[in-house]
């Protein structure tokens, strides 16, 4: 079991996990479910006053295998699912990360995020599909926490933004992806925490480059 | 061993393979050194009337186990060399491939691509990076023959175009991604001999599409 694993056992044993949402936060317009129980995560859609904007869900492998029926419920329910590459294969029984992601949509989701980690992430929306590459690092000093940084920059460009399309979506993962790369060059959250607004955007422009080229002749 | 590990070795068996290139070909401006043993690969550039604008250098692990001296010697000769992610790290020993790379531009070659298959390809030049994405398929019907098609659009954009600069290397990566993404949808060289410019061009425009977002608010 890998450290996410073993966070989502304990969870579990935490059965009566019940997270309240705060009056303040009920007409949110974006909502991120991170990584918990999906009974958990329903619980959050549940309280909310009327059905957000846009309902993000993080899940893994681990309730696919312990509480796939509950799954399944909250997947049916949101907008947008971020799940890695091995996972969409689970959780479809399909190795082609195009035709998995197509099944994932008849699941429910509009949009289906595929990380791939050092490789990037896919983005897919009916027929189209948005590569984000990663940024080739010099070294990787701590991945703890890119996962959820990756979440956290994606939903909250969003909810700053409140423009749920494609090409937004795109901008989104761009920025996520783009907070992720800080977030592994110290240990914890060292280099979040003084992250300035420039330093942000002189990245995006770099992953802007990384895939940039001329077709005109 | 793979078969390009066992085509490897049937060709080290042939110790008297000594291609002889065609007087009509000597003033090559483009030269591709095809993945074979470094001493033959050497004959070709040495029977080239003069140094040609640009040689690409094709190899692999087996002849890092069993000619790395031959194999330096080439590497030292070549401008750009196509080295797939496990072999880059195996001939350098160093996990990141950015450090990896330039460790590799200091054996030689100025341009270095690294082929990461279904994840696409890193053209790392001097301080920059460029990453071409593989696109997305639903199915992958024969691989055999991908890495070949790359290599001859690659080889083939360039000397064409006649332009060795970065940004047009770039564009060469993406023309040999497109047509290797051609070769694996049937067996063989099938899809490839009625590959239309039309359809290579269409291709062309879905993998700019594939990483293309807008950074204007």
């Amino acid at each position: 079991m890998n450290t996410r694993d073993t966070l989502a056992t304990e969870l579990n044993v935490l059965a009566d996990f019940n997270p309240v949402v705060p009056e303040s936060h009920k007409d949110a317009k974006v909502v991120m479910l991170g990584n918990l129980h999906p009974i958990v995560q329903l619980g959050v859609i549940e309280q909310m006053n009327e059905k957000p904007n846009l309902v993000i869900l993080d899940t893994m492998n681990f309730w696919m295998d312990s509480a796939l029926e509950d799954l399944m419920k909250v997947i049916a329910k949101v907008d947008v699912i971020t799940i890695n590459d091995e996972e969409a294969r689970q959780l479809t029984g399909e190795y082609s990360l195009v035709v998995a992601a197509k099944k994932i949509m008849t699941m429910g989701p509009e949009f289906v995020v595929i990380k791939k980690g050092e490789h990037g992430a896919l983005l897919f929306f009916e027929d189209e599909i948005f590569y984000a590459p990663a940024l080739p690092l010099k070294e990787v000093f701590d991945p703890t926490g890119a996962g959820d940084t990756f979440a956290g920059g994606f939903a909250g460009y969003l909810a700053k933004t409140e423009d749920f399309s494609f090409e937004n979506l795109k901008k989104a993962i761009i920025y996520g992806s783009a907070l992720a790369s800080f977030s592994v060059e110290k240990f914890g959250t060292e280099r979040m925490i003084n992250l300035g607004k420039e330093e942000l955007y002189d990245r995006i422009v770099q992953f802007k480059n990384l895939t940039q080229f001329d077709l005109s002749e």
